[in-house]
């Protein structure tokens, strides 16, 4: 395999769309993208799809009127990881020589749903015994507060630094910032979880343009290389699950870690998957920023904000930025490689030169049949060399 | 890219199956092409899974209780080609050496829509126009037979030999032959398309296990090689399109000859994306068949079925063995694959040595936004010796 990096990066605002379709908004963050890279058109060999809700063949509907025609268009549904696989699937076809130069897209439409839940399958045993995602981390989210000792006001903090990070992102959903008063006040949607701790859906869009690290020189915007890309799905086990452990989460992390020889703490700023708040804590933990137990004192110590060691979601996360499902992973990478190109302005992340990016979907967590997907993310030669 | 290899192959019954899940369809053809191949799960390093209708995680949902846990998959959604694409990624995959032993798998469960349309979105400016695919492809009847003087009862002639080559199939939804007159006399669709000449969808799955060449002495089925790869989408043009020549088959067809360095000539057999009469008519063409005009002469010559110089979908084709979308072209996969290795039976093509695939979907076929994949194979080399 040959080293693979992004030269290309944009996305939309994530919020309500409610005058474009799913194409339409795919195609602004593409043209954004190639337009950011100063690729031309005729350079892209194929793309990449991530999306979940919009029907058969949305990167080709996002892509047609763009003369982005002929080339293989590949369209991937893996939950909420879904573009981050798709930015997966061009790491492989750029690294094995297959393709030159691709483009990966997430997009989502979720207002297109009219405000309902998402699509659930019955014949999915979570889904038949009422495991709704909300439910799942609440009791995760109580045994955890239980197992150590902590309130819920440990978990309303996540939601505080979110949203504030959140309100210096003009990319994202919720820019307005929010007090642990406010949080706790807020509509209980499963014990302990409020309303302010668990992410808005809505629509948004993301693009990347990859390439070989050869061909870097070819395109206008600093190179920023994948030193690892890891998919991993749920594993089959019977006997006692340890709910607050997302095994899939931690082995994904792991096999990142060696891909790219470093470690958890060499990590200058992390986009990770929190989709609630005690999801954020959990993932502290399983990757490898805390010990069991010590992620809401990593939290309060300020060490995942800004000025810290490890700043965890500049962009606001998924609860604030929102979690259009399939636009999500593509989003954190356009995150991670704005803060390694140090162009994310008023959250930008000083001196950041390697990015973690994690984006994990499916029934408990990935315990069973989930997917998870961690990229790892390195700053342009010259930043390096000036740091 | 080194040479990748299929070793398993296994497909569940195309038709109703009313009494199982997606995932529960999903796993009985991958357990089938694990024991084909007689692979053990340990070997298996990644799953790449088409489905279009069964919601997220598919993929996950079918390996979960196979003991194919923790390894990535990707699940693929890329309208009829869906699974095509997905033996596409596995192929970029094992060639690349990313990965050494992977499962494709296609799946689809159309029952569970209750019967009614696939879900369209008006968003779509096809379908905003009315142009489902019955219209489509009754629009592109209608100018071919005007155009080379042919009648409906060339077309129906298409659907005869399908249900004749079904009636050989035991995996086949449609096992009873038909006649011209029963053809034409059956429930009119889209004028001149009748129901006979419509596909019909359901439920079913088919899998294959691909490899690298090298490791294929590992197991225990002969290896079908795969010479040629490809997957095209629709491109963008403007001015008159004519609606008779499939252009996004064209084009894969001539890349994948290439990539095989044969022509259409050396091809025993086929099986092509027959979901109306008119669409076999149309890709005898595109895909070098026949020329422009002499695909009903071809069809009348009797080339194309059985003693034929070149059999097309002995299966009996979606138009018989039925079109569970995402299941279709793993298990044009699969019937090529058993064709090669001499396993048909009653339908077997005596001597084949190099078998075609092609799986196309998409408005107005690909023209616009389709997407279509066409792979080569070959037959296992003891069986290229004997010949």
């Amino acid at each position: 395999m040959r080293d693979v990096v992004i030269v290309g990066a944009d996305m939309t605002p994530f919020g309500k769309h409610l005058d474009r379709s799913v194409g339409a908004l795919g195609a602004e963050a593409v043209l954004g993208a190639l337009k950011d890279a100063g690729a031309e058109r005729s350079q892209i060999d194929a793309v990449y799809s991530g999306n979940v809700t919009g029907g058969m063949l949305v990167g080709q509907r996002a892509v047609r009127d763009l003369g982005l025609g002929g080339i293989p268009v590949v369209n991937i549904e893996n939950a909420c990881s879904s573009s981050a696989a798709a930015l997966r699937e061009a790491y492989v076809a750029v690294g094995s020589g297959l393709h030159n130069t691709v483009v990966v897209l997430g997009v989502e439409k979720l207002t297109a749903l009219g405000g309902g839940p998402l699509p659930l399958d019955d014949a999915d045993h979570e889904v038949a015994n009422g495991q709704m995602m909300p439910a799942i981390y609440a009791m995760r989210a109580r045994r955890y507060l239980s197992e150590y000792g902590l309130s819920p006001t440990d978990l309303a903090a996540v939601a505080v630094k979110a949203r504030r990070h959140g309100a210096r992102n003009p990319y994202a959903y919720l820019r307005t910032e929010t007090t642990v008063d406010d949080v706790l006040a807020s509509r209980p949607i499963a014990t302990p979880l409020t309303l302010f701790q668990c992410c808005p859906s809505g629509d948004g869009a993301a693009a990347l343009v990859v390439t070989a690290a050869e061909r870097a020189p070819t395109f206008e915007a600093p190179a920023v290389r994948i030193r690892a890309s890891v998919l991993h799905s749920g594993e089959f086990r019977t006997g006692f699950r340890d709910m607050t452990s997302p095994d899939i989460t931690v082995h994904s992390a792991q096999e990142a870690y060696e891909q790219a020889g470093i470690g958890p703490d060499d990590i200058d700023v992390i986009e990770l998957h929190d989709a609630f708040t005690i999801a954020e804590l959990l993932y502290y933990e399983a990757l490898g920023l805390a010990e069991r137990g010590r992620a809401a004192a990593l939290l309060h110590s300020g060490a995942t904000t800004f000025g810290g060691s490890t700043v965890v979601n500049p962009s606001g996360g998924l609860l604030a930025k929102g979690h259009p499902i399939g636009a999500t992973g593509a989003a954190q990478a356009v995150e991670i490689v704005w803060q390694l190109r140090d162009q994310a302005e008023q959250r930008q992340v000083d001196g950041a030169r390697l990015g973690l990016i994690h984006a994990t979907g499916g029934g408990l967590s990935g315990v069973d049949h989930g997917a998870c997907a961690v990229h790892i993310l390195e700053a342009p030669r010259k930043q390096v060399a000036r740091g």
